[in-house]
């Protein structure tokens, strides 16, 4: 894993040319083929590279003409989060669970949902496999093996964390119901009430309800919509406050899809490793990038076993199974006797047919479908809000996720904006709930991990509609 | 429910009569025949008289001769606990762990299990109800009914709890993960760290090691082997330390196997209602009972929403599935909000498939199936220990659940014994982990769930021999 993959170098040194303005919008690039003989790649490592300029939005195909260069977007990605450098208790649950209270009938369009679409799941095969599972499963194991889980689960996943380069034993993973309980124990196992914990700015309202529940203090760290979290920022707040953990999403962070590159994640993990700070890092998108290879966690680079690496089987796999899972390096005692008190095991039927699911060798080819589906309908919403924002506005293109995050211009209100969208059967998630202190008031997270169809399209044109009107 | 069953008022009346002196050991019964003519009651009726004195040990069958008055048992109940009389905080979690970390082994004879063997469950029919209950289930409710867990089970639940006479809504049901899930999630929506709380001692170690990690003060309220908590202590502790919260068993505690009867429960409620104090009345061994009738919770006594009913499936037919709930009365909306902020939603493939086999109806067949089999394996046992337990121990006799407790002579050392068994391959729960101050040092708590063969005839021999060695 140490050198870039070749698909991923040239897909750089061409957005590079187009961002120098080498290449300019309505430019051809090379065909495939000639690609292919210029630089001496394979097909399939050219198409790589361009699918991956398509997903960035840098170009566009036409059928049977080639590969374009985009006009430069219409809306530019919102610019680093400037957060109070103040610590202090949060106080926005209340906020979240009126907007999620809301939000929730199932007859609304889905814009402010958390979950993909389920239709996107391979619900059956899931079914088929927890029958098999549970019939493997012999008596003594439901009892024996409830407090840690299933070992052939937890074996799956260290399997998975092997092809990452990570090496991480059975024995060593923590499972847990869904990611949330496993943020939930991490931040119990290394914080204790009245401690300061570094946040994205904005950043997931449910880590930031388990802060106000904790009685922590939140520290929001300035974060860039394209790389994450501003690590000189981060220096200095560690100066200040003294944290006793750090709360990230390195990949596809939810609610920005920021992505940190490997150089950023290794200068992360060194800068809390100097501080002697633990990170929690919550990597529940993992799976869902939009390139060729997966992005690596900021666990690959740790040397003190101090990061708490938090997945789940929720957003790639499984919603409903209630399957998540924390590999805690050093803190693994901990939270496994956490784990113990709170709530013993995990149901025993979801991981035994997760665990069958897995060994099964059809995971692979659900999340290529899965991966190719959710930046498709990722392209398409930004097609249509490109088209209907007002200008001033900033809008993210994630690599990988299904989640947009659109910053109206100064004077839209989200809260607002969210009422009125709900009056006409639309929901979305208004910037206010991503921040401990309720800022970012004019931005919305928009769900694309729904198939795109007339009533999406609608529903955008919509929204952009009543964003300009308020604007 | 209103008058006693007939049944119970013979089984009474002639256990009145045996205390009294009025019929001796050895004595033999009126035939049931008799019987039915004397009092114009049905063979069924009666023949469940003699079936409950028998479980409760006053009476032996002895084939084709009829029923006999027992000679007092050996060893009678221990006497009404003392603990100390201050609030304070717990520090048991730490052995807690020691003790079952020690006894997890699956080789070790189980009589330290929590749970009863796992033969006992209808497995394949569950697995069964898995398959039909997922393939039931749309994709839209996956997602969409996450967050409050299906109102298929939830509407089963209601209906059990119909049977007891208790309207309690749907809407008003709060699936947890497993039942230990709904007592963490109760105590922290009516208690604050410092808090004192009340509950039995012994009790059950789980509950101490939530007051632990929560920061909660446990005041130990005395408790009586037969009818459980001391109500005129309580009226003390109550005064004397203000506490927040109440949490008890009152059917079939673990470990003492009491049963509250049913003027005391109400006695409780009204205590406890004068004195606002909400009650977490955990009630997972509620389906367990020897007898013909269920013991009514504390629940159905309450006039102010103050009671948090917590219930689960793991016990009496889904081990490892981890569903339980809590009918939290008034605190309904703050359980659900904890819930949502510390594991979301419950599993769905065990909730699908809980749901599934109750509406087929099957439930009622294997809990009589089940009672019957853990009444006779409790019999067994307590005949076995009657043997071999030095002179001067104490020995429970529940009317329900599938826990003995034994209290040894004083000088006999519970946790040099649990260790001495574990070396010859067969697990204890020792009496202090049930204490918040490690206290009930010459007790153990034994599992009769399992089925009673020469391994557990063994096992018990050997406890017994070496109990008596120690003393």
């Amino acid at each position: 894993m140490s050198k870039a993959p070749r698909y991923l170098a040239l897909a750089d040194e061409i957005g590079a040319l187009i961002s120098k303005g080498a290449l300019r919008a309505g430019d051809r690039l090379p065909s495939i083929r000639q690609t292919c003989q210029a630089r001496e790649l394979s097909a399939a490592t050219v198409f790589q590279a361009y699918y991956l300029l398509e997903s960035r939005g840098l170009v566009s195909a036409a059928p049977r003409s080639g590969y374009y260069v985009n006009a430069a977007p219409r809306h530019s990605a919102p610019p680093t989060s400037r957060p109070s450098p103040e610590a202090g208790p949060v106080a926005v649950s209340e906020l979240v669970f009126e907007v999620l209270g809301a939000s929730s009938a199932p007859a609304l369009l889905p814009l402010g949902s958390a979950f993909p679409s389920a239709a996107l799941f391979p619900l059956d095969a899931l079914r088929r496999a927890t029958q098999a599972g549970m019939r493997r499963l012999e008596a003594q194991q439901i009892t024996a093996e409830l407090p840690l889980g299933l070992e052939s689960l937890r074996r799956q996943i260290s399997l998975r964390y092997l092809r990452l380069g990570l090496q991480i034993a059975p024995d060593e993973i923590v499972l847990t119901n869904g990611a949330l309980e496993a943020l939930n124990l991490s931040l119990q196992a290394v914080a204790r009430p009245g401690d300061a914990v570094l946040v994205e700015a904005p950043g997931f309202y449910a880590a930031l309800q388990a802060l106000e529940r904790l009685g922590l203090h939140a520290v929001e760290v300035p974060t860039h919509a394209g790389e994450g979290a501003d690590l000189e920022a981060m220096a200095r707040l560690i100066a200040k406050h003294r944290p006793k953990a750090c709360w990230l999403m390195t990949s596809f962070q939810n609610p920005l899809g920021s992505l940190m590159p490997p150089d950023k994640k290794r200068a992360l993990v060194a800068l809390l490793e100097a501080a002697g700070i633990p990170l929690i890092e919550d990597d529940v998108y993992a799976e869902l990038y939009h390139g060729a290879q997966p992005a690596l966690p900021a666990k690959v680079y740790e040397r003190q076993g101090q990061v708490l690496h938090c997945g789940s089987f929720s957003k790639c796999l499984a919603p409903g199974y209630r399957i998540g899972w924390v590999a805690p390096g050093r803190h693994l005692r901990r939270v496994q006797r956490l784990k113990l008190m709170s709530s013993l095991g995990v149901s025993l039927p979801a991981q035994a047919g997760l665990a069958e699911y897995l060994q099964g060798g059809a995971f692979d080819a659900h999340l290529r479908r899965l991966r190719a589906t959710l930046c498709s309908q990722q392209q398409a919403m930004l097609a249509a809000l490109a088209q209907g924002l007002p200008a001033g506005s900033h809008l993210t293109r994630p690599q990988g996720g299904y989640f947009l995050w659109v910053e109206l211009p100064a004077g839209c209100d989200a809260l607002r904006l969210h009422r009125q969208l709900l009056a006409e059967g639309i929901s979305c998630a208004p910037g206010p709930i991503f921040s401990a202190r309720t800022e970012f008031r004019s931005s919305l997270r928009l769900n694309c991990g729904h198939p795109w169809d007339e009533r999406m399209q609608a529903g955008i044109q919509r929204l952009t509609a009543l964003a300009r009107g308020s604007n």
